[in-house]
């Protein structure tokens, strides 16, 4: 992760996320193997091996036949703000998570600034904005109101923590620009779900407007999945980036 | 709500979190109704009247027989502290979830600090720990620390949006403790799971340790279910307030 | 529903389904409102009356933000085959069921047996088959068929009930065309998804292809909710009927 | 599995199910990684050892923490009767399924019929059944009639393919004894959860009164994840088969 630290504060500055692939299982011939049971029941445990794959797989894609695509699982590490694990955590189905408790740990002084290349500014109408790059004024001004206000919550944390106050009340202080950390653990078509909401993507068939930082979050994943799932993303891609 | 406005300082303080019930349909004898259908078919659409209902709900909680509990619904408005949507959105199933957005609009500077009866100290051990009333001391230091804080943080945010940046980013700064709104809507059977886990109860097989301010939003909820399903309620308390 | 007893054999033909809506809450405004909260927070409860709703129902329509469209309920009695409700009950999200049990009650004498206009010929190859007409000699030879597979296996679940042979057991013998009874509860989002899979519409962006029998249920539903929610009903159809 | 053919009328008769583990990521140490972010964040990635796994994972059993449990994953062959795959699909959280298609497939004459030690008869009242032994002349019925409502069903259904029909009307004919493949996709939570409601079990705080078949399946299940993940089946086992 990009890290901007300011000695002498006591704050840590983020200009990144980090994600991380734990662990998996399945993959393309996952989904084969699960498509066939359907038309051939018992036979589909005979081996088939890969002709066909990509055919059948775009056409499930194609024909949003989803439930092929749930017989995998990957879990992955996430380190990242709290806003955006506020969208994430919006994401019901085929999710499971563990994030890191304000209540039971001490959360450690690790802030987020957008860094150099986020655009700053909001552009058009409810419904169709777009972002454009901030001017330096902009720039300075996010940096030095975001690192006073990171600088004065985290201090007051400290103050209420050395009173013997609480964790779960003295964090009431932290912005929601904080990092934390969160086990995440879905299945190829859950994260197609995600990946068409949290992207913004040319070959999308419906656009999306994600906030930056989740999108950080989910191009880094679909990086991971891309690589364990290469037929899969590839259909994914060529019909429109809708989960099926 | 419980509001302590503080003038000239540009930020509103609640000690409190409010709840309604915006809208609601089904009752006891849809429980009644529901399970029927399982032993009598379609003669189960006969009216067959209130007697036996209580006993039967009673089974049904105490067997877990949890289906007949979903066929009902209650749409909440609740106004809290990001902190408790937090733990709020969390719960994934018969739940759905409308919430305030940071990047649509821009959030008014109304923000939570614990009211006087609210434990301030944690004692115990971890995984065993209870909360006990703070100090005078730490009653003020906390009211100080948050007042303080949520004061920059909010001149901060207002700061940031006059020079042009976007509401997305500016929010960044935001802690935990300002207020947000959302409709959420559940069932019977999603709604005693939450408060399984959100209250902390006498009753309770399983004793759970929730945060004092979800608990407060849970009891308002517990409050309007109790009125709209009231021989269900009564079994939920009867049978150790696990969901069944 | 259409019924053709055969006097003699003790058993009933059905060759039409039932769907009847028994309960529900929320309408067009409900989408409405939860969608408003998003940007407007607690302003959103002030009513605004219904100027703008067709116009912000197809937006959230077309651009997929479906959670505002959960915030509803629909209680539905269904009467069916067994062979539908095994389709029907893939659907698990959003979904709530409630289904005669053949092991708690005797199952009814009712088998459905395909009424005229039921396209009774698989056409084309896997994974583009479409249906046409049966020939008369077809016609003839599912109704003789079914029907005395039926009353077989009807008498031979009699005698072994007759013998004390546990319900559940005795079942075996009935044929997926034997109709049974469920309560479904679903919300106006689960029930776009199901529509879209479960019919087949020239609006459809995405074609699919559900058995006749899950579509005479479809359809009945849709009548319903299209009565409920007239303006989310034709948002979806202007929107190519796609879950948003 | 025990396969009972019976040479010249062209249908097999089968007396148990088959289930085989397909693929799995997960174990034990999952549970306590993901549990540990909850009070270690980062740091929890630091490998700890298993010193206190077993005390860890027992805790938060009893505790009801669920979420830790999910990071995990098991894909599961499963050959059984229509009748246990109705019962199997009321399962809507943490499992995916693909089922052999009686659409897009010819099904094979393979039916169920119970073995020798499967209970016949049932006894007691309404919410209170329990099972014992068939007399000789029950086992005896159960095979006739069943066997001959098979084969009559069988014959059926091949008559009407051979005339022409489409394979979706023919299959009406066949009974909830018909056998049918599927593939199963759940962790270790949902999978308590389904054994919790699907076993039969002297440990179990919630007694449950699945069916006999059923339990066949959910008890082959349960032996595979009793070899993947140890410590939590233990701890399962050791806090009354509640699903946390």
């Amino acid at each position: 992760m990009v890290m901007n630290s300011t000695p002498g504060d006591g704050v840590e500055i983020y200009g990144d996320v980090e994600v991380s692939l734990v662990q998996g299982v399945g993959n393309d011939m996952s989904v084969i193997t699960a498509a066939r049971v359907s038309t051939m029941g018992e036979r589909s445990r005979v081996g088939h091996g890969e002709s066909g794959a990509k055919g059948l797989i775009n056409f499930l894609m194609r024909e949003r036949h989803g439930s092929p695509f749930e017989h995998n699982s990957m879990t992955f590490f996430i380190k990242a703000p709290i806003f955006v694990f506020r969208e994430f955590h919006r994401h019901r189905v085929g999710w499971s998570y563990n994030e890191e408790s304000g209540r039971y740990t001490t959360l450690a002084p690790e802030f987020y600034i957008p860094s150099e290349g986020r655009p700053l500014q909001q552009v058009g109408k409810a419904g169709a904005y777009s972002y454009v790059a901030g001017t330096p004024e902009q720039d300075r001004v996010v940096w030095d109101e975001l690192h006073a206000t990171y600088v004065q919550a985290w201090q007051s944390y400290q103050r209420m923590l050395a009173a013997g106050v609480a964790r779960e009340v003295a964090r009431l202080s932290l912005p929601v620009g904080v990092l934390s950390s969160m086990y995440a653990t879905c299945n190829a078509r859950s994260l197609m779900h995600f990946l068409s909401l949290r992207t913004r993507d040319e070959r999308a068939l419906v656009k999306s407007g994600p906030q930056w930082e989740i999108e950080l979050v989910a191009r880094k994943m679909e990086a991971e999945w891309a690589k364990a799932m290469p037929l899969t993303y590839e259909a994914f891609n060529n019909n429109g980036r809708v989960a099926p």
